[in-house]
Parts: C-alpha cells; sequence; structure tokens
C-alpha cells in the first residue's frame, strides 16, 4: 500500500523534472519570490501574471493555474475569477490557497466566490483556513492556525477535510503536525515536516505551489497533492538538519536547497505517508 | 540607568516571545518578505494586507500596525488612512516608515497627511526622512540618507528628533551611525550596528517592523522603539561577524538568523546604549 | 582589442563603485528584492517607485530608468511611459526588460508601444523574447526561452541581435549560453555564465538591473551593457564554485555576495569576452 502510494509519488516527482510544467500563479506580493524559487527548484517553470487583460492567455499556455488570496485585492480578485474559469474550460488544474480565510470578510467573501465560481482541484490550508471553508466554528489568527483550532487533532481535521472534499468534490489538504489529504474517499496522513516551517514566512504558500507542479504533470490530484506535501515536509527535515541552531535565515534558505536536491531515494526512505 | 533601560527591553522581548503579537503590516513590496521573515524571527506574527476592504478588520485583530511608504500607490494610500484610524479608535499603536520622505511630492505630502490625520505612535526614518518631516532642508537621495545630511552629525539629529517628536507627539527614531530615540523629553542613543546595514535593502524597514513587534506588547512606546533598534543593532554585528567577508547576501541571511537567535544575555552583553 | 574593452569595463565597474548612482526601477513584485540587492551589491543605489503621480520626479534624480514588464499591469504601464518620456528628455538612459513578450497580446502590445513611444538604450531580453521584438517567430513558453529558439544557436541570435539594434537604434542583448551584444555596427560575445542561473528565478532581471547600474555612470551603453553581463556571468560562474552541490538557494544567496565581491582583478582574470 505505502510502496505502491510512493512509487506512484515518485513517478509524478520524475515526470515533473521530465516535463518542466509552466505553473501560473496569481499570487501575493510577499512569499512570491519564494514561490517561483520552490517551482524552479522540484524542476517545474513558474510565471506569475495577474492582469485581467492576460490571464486567460497565460493559463491557457500552462498545466495547472495557482489561486493564493495572501495579499487580496479587487484587480486581483477579477483576474483569479477569469484564470479560473479559463482553466476549468481547458481542464487545467486549479489550486487554491485560501490564505487567512476566516479572517475578514473580503477573504471569506472571496473564497466563497472562488469555490463557487471555480472547479478547483486541490485545497489547500492550515486547520482555522480549512475550518472556515467548512462553515465551522474557526478561531482565525491572521494568516496562521490558531491554537484553538489546532488542539482539535487529528482526528477532528481528518473529518473535517474529508466532509469538505464530498461537499465541494476537490481534493482538500490540511497541513499541519499531521498534513491530511483527502477526496472525500480517500484520505493520506503525512507525518514528516518539521514545526521549524512556521518560522519562515510562506512555507504554506511553497506547498500549495508544489502542489500545483505536481498536479500540472497527474491526472491523480489525490496523489499528486500527497506527493507535494510530502516533498516540502522530507525537505524541512532535511532543511532543519542542514541548518541545525543558525537560525531561521539559514533554515529559509536549505528549504529551497533540499527541494532542489529531492531524488527517489530521499522521498521514499524517508517518507512517513499511509493511506488510512 | 542603563541597567534599568536594559531591563525594561529584555521584559519586552521576552514579551513578544510569550504573547506572539500580530502586527499588521502595509508595507512597500520590495522588502515585504524580509519584513515578514524579521518579525517572525524576533518571535511575532505578521500579517500583511492592504486593500481598503479588508485594511480595518485586520488591524482590529492586531496589536500594532506597521505603515511603509517605500512603494507608495493610490490604492494603498487610501487603505493606510483607513487602518490608522482604525488603529487610532481602538488605541492600537501606529508606526510610520517615511521611505523616501523629501524625494517626491507624493511621499511628501502622503507622510504629511498620514501625520497630521492619523496619530502616530513611534515615526522611524533616516537622518534625511526625519529632516523632511521636520521642515528642515533635506537633501534626500533617493531612499537613503544623503551624505549631505549625514555629515550634520548627531548632536544635531538629535535636536531633530527631539522638535518633531515635541511637535508630533510622537516617538521619532532617526537611525544611522548612532541611533537616535525620542520621546521629545527622554532621549535614547544607541551606538550598536555596522554600516554593512546600508549594504542591505530593506534593513530599515525590518528595523520598522521590529519596532511594530516591540510596541505590540508595550506601553511605554520610547522604550520598546529603542529596544527594536537596539536588538537589529546587534544582530547585525552578530551578523557581520559570522557572515565575514563573504559577502552582502550572508550578510543579509545572518541578520535574519540572528535576530531569530537573540537572547536576553546577548541583549544584556551587547547593549551600547544610554539615556542621555 | 579584448584587453582594451576589458579596461574599459573595469573603469565603469569602478566608476560605479566611485558614484554610486541612483537606478530607478518600475519593475515585477516577483524578483523586485534581489534587483535591489544586486543594485546595492555593484555599489549603486536602488529606487522602485511606480505611481504616475512621481515616477517622473524619481526618474528626474536619478542617474538611469529600468522598465521590467514581468507582472505587467494597466497602472505601471501609464507609469513606465510617463517615466520613460521624462528620461528621453534629460538624456538619462533607459533599460528595457521584455519579460515574457510573445507569450501574451498585454506584453507583446506593451512591449511594443515602449519601444514606439520611448527611446530606450539597451534592451535586454533572452533568445525567445528578442525574436519576437525582432518580428520573427518565437515560441515563447512563459518567462524562459524555448528550446526550440535556442537551438537556433547563436550565429541566428547575433543577426537578431544586430537586426533588432540597428532597427531600433539600441543596444540590443540576448543573454543565454553565449551572451550577445550589439549595436547594429560592433557586436561583443561573452562566454562566461553557468547554466544553473536559469534555475534562479529573476536572474535576467537582476541582469538588466546591473545594465542600469553600469549605464548609469557611463556614455558608452555598448561597452556598459556588455560590463554589466560579464559582471552576472563571472558571478554566476564564482557562485556555482562556491555553492557547490547544495543546491539552489545556497547558488541564489553566493550570487550576491560574488557581485558584492567583484574586483577588477576577478573581472579581468575571468573574462571570456570579444568583440567579433
Amino acid at each position: 500500500m505505502k510502496e505502491n502510494l510512493l512509487a506512484q509519488i515518485v513517478w509524478i516527482l520524475e515526470e515533473v523534472h521530465r516535463k518542466k510544467p509552466l505553473i501560473h500563479h496569481i499570487t501575493n506580493y510577499v512569499t512570491v519570490n519564494d514561490c517561483a524559487n520552490i517551482v524552479l527548484a522540484i524542476g517545474a517553470s513558474p510565471i506569475m501574471a495577474d492582469d485581467i487583460e492576460e490571464v486567460e492567455t497565460i493559463t491557457s499556455i500552462s498545466s495547472a493555474l495557482v489561486l493564493n488570496i495572501g495579499t487580496l485585492n479587487r484587480r486581483t480578485i477579477e483576474s483569479m475569477l477569469a484564470a479560473g474559469k479559463k482553466a476549468n474550460a481547458l481542464n487545467i488544474p486549479v489550486i487554491l490557497d485560501p490564505v487567512g480565510a476566516g479572517a475578514s470578510e473580503l477573504r471569506n467573501r472571496t473564497t466563497e466566490k472562488l469555490l463557487k465560481e471555480i472547479k478547483i482541484s486541490v485545497l489547500r490550508g492550515n486547520m482555522s483556513e480549512i475550518r472556515f471553508v467548512a462553515g465551522l466554528e474557526a478561531d482565525t489568527k491572521g494568516v496562521d492556525a490558531s491554537d484553538a483550532d489546532l488542539v482539535r487533532g487529528t482526528e477532528t481535521g481528518r473529518a473535517v477535510a474529508e466532509k469538505v472534499a464530498k461537499e465541494l468534490g476537490c481534493v482538500t489538504t490540511i497541513t499541519g503536525a499531521t498534513d491530511i489529504v483527502s477526496d472525500g474517499v480517500r484520505t493520506i496522513l503525512i507525518e514528516n515536516g518539521t514545526k521549524l516551517l512556521s518560522n519562515v514566512t510562506g512555507t504554506g504558500c511553497m506547498c500549495t505551489s508544489l502542489v500545483g507542479a505536481f498536479c500540472g504533470v497527474a491526472d491523480d490530484t489525490l496523489i499528486a497533492a500527497a506527493g507535494a506535501i510530502l516533498s516540502l515536509g522530507i525537505a524541512g527535515e532535511l532543511a532543519a538538519a542542514r541548518a541545525g541552531d543558525k537560525g531561521n535565515g539559514s533554515f529559509h534558505l536549505a528549504i529551497i536547497d533540499a527541494v532542489s536536491k529531492l531524488t527517489a531515494e530521499t522521498l521514499t526512505g524517508r517518507a512517513k505517508i499511509q493511506e488510512a
């Protein structure tokens, strides 16, 4: 089971290396450089474009579309909707990162609008963000999951992910101490990663971008999403080992290094993943 | 005197670690990633949001608001004013970094408007920027303090800071070879730091963000501002020692590392600070 | 010949160190931090400003203007035109990086408009982008040169660069395995650099920013552009040697380090440059 899962993930990773898919991002200006560099590091090619006059064209030549609402504004909401609809028409997977959903009406309303008007392939967020999407009580603290939401634990998180996945018909992932990836029927749990990932801004965004890269070459979005999240978790572990006690800057750099050096062997050897 | 000052600063640093305050930024897109990462490194939590439809909400859930005019545009000016007024209404400290004030009418007019319509808690800039605010002849060269302004020296700078602090009723800081922090009555001088800080873009912005983090947990904004500036100065010294002769990139990374590893002991041991 | 060329380039590099020219950028939000840091690393001073109300003023106090269409939007197109015209009026060199030209109507139309309404001093792009400008068949894949365009080789590239340079009356550069710099009469070829440069986002943008810094102090834009491109190529080689097998993040950082440590000796010793 685990072997089969890993074999599929390794194939997707190698397919990214072979095909170098173009990943269109409409994303925030805080972490956009890291998103571009993580996409290059995994072997894919990023393009960032958010003007309404070109987003449909750029989506058309891309293999996946990543929508990230981290620094939302009215201009880019319109662009996200247009690009998303074009992606749907062309059967290009759309990945949504509802950064800070629950924290403001604008983010809530936009998340709802995107989910209603666009067929999302993968939704990736933290516990607070996905609880908001699920219509549950969520205690968002800015862009990080709140302690109150986290204490509810993996079992509850799993139920939330499965509920959202079923209702929206999309792969739903909640990243955290245990990463949860579900399509409503099958659920994958990943135990890789390190708490240090929350010390650097944009590791969630980078994870979403990697999901874009994996989905850009694979039809099985559940496995693709799990593979991308697994890759970042393992890169985090390797980065923590290499950065040691040096500090956040060294750890940040080491994440990009580790993703750019990720091999099938490392992935297979370190994966703590199960379908359960 | 110095011991008392340092004890207060250490308490604020530890309070940041304990409370992890949320710091709302409306800032420029050049250095925004570093601002987010420095806030995380000191133990606080950043959120960047600039759309008029959400800035008031985001400010409401935050412990401090940082306004940075580095890449000003008409859209975000409106947001800065709305967020600032909300912060004032809720007694949330507002920190203003008038990047490049003096260099264009837009920056001049906006700085004046922000200072007039919003009660600023801490104003942080370089010598040219604060001279402009003081209504003095300033010879701004882009976003860096000009040599002509710097040559006027610490004594003059101190008089400028005290004048502005009194007139605006806000803590005014001028960072440079000697950092000056004044509320118009009390003035603190800091001799930490390194010239290398001017080799990396955004060290001023990062300093302002740290002021936000410190002000987010402390009522005494004079001491909070001094503590934040002291922290970055010491981090700069440690970074210079570690990066050695490697170059600007290594020094940049080492600043984030040093802030993330800053302890009460390091702070106390290295501080060259005095109320004078 | 080579000695003479190198002597001129070394003089320009030292002139950048002496004069610290202010370089105005209207650029994309993906790589803007790296652009600012590379400009500081070479010894110049960056300023990023894109609002229509201040771009003319900021251009007026600058020594060069860099226009980069990487994340184009309607607001900044207007600003690019205004700043460019002001630069022309004041005889300030304008450097254009037509990022992704060929990939969307918006980028195509904007590139054409900028080239028509503004006198560009240096045009810097990859093979696909410059082929598009030349009105040739170009097979742009996002923001990277396509394999189909690259396979056409240096000889064809040279012909393209010379054609564009003649037609537009501006120095035209195509960076790639061999960098080509031509004013239509004289053509310089550079063999420095490393394939690793394409693993990090923004190395093209950084190159353009360096061209801005060099053109900010030199009248001979052909030599200035060649010197800037040579500098980044050599920095890439040094960075590759230092980062070794660590990965993309380490290589990225080492580029900034190498540019900040670049000396006349290193430049002269490593240059593989010829006028041919």
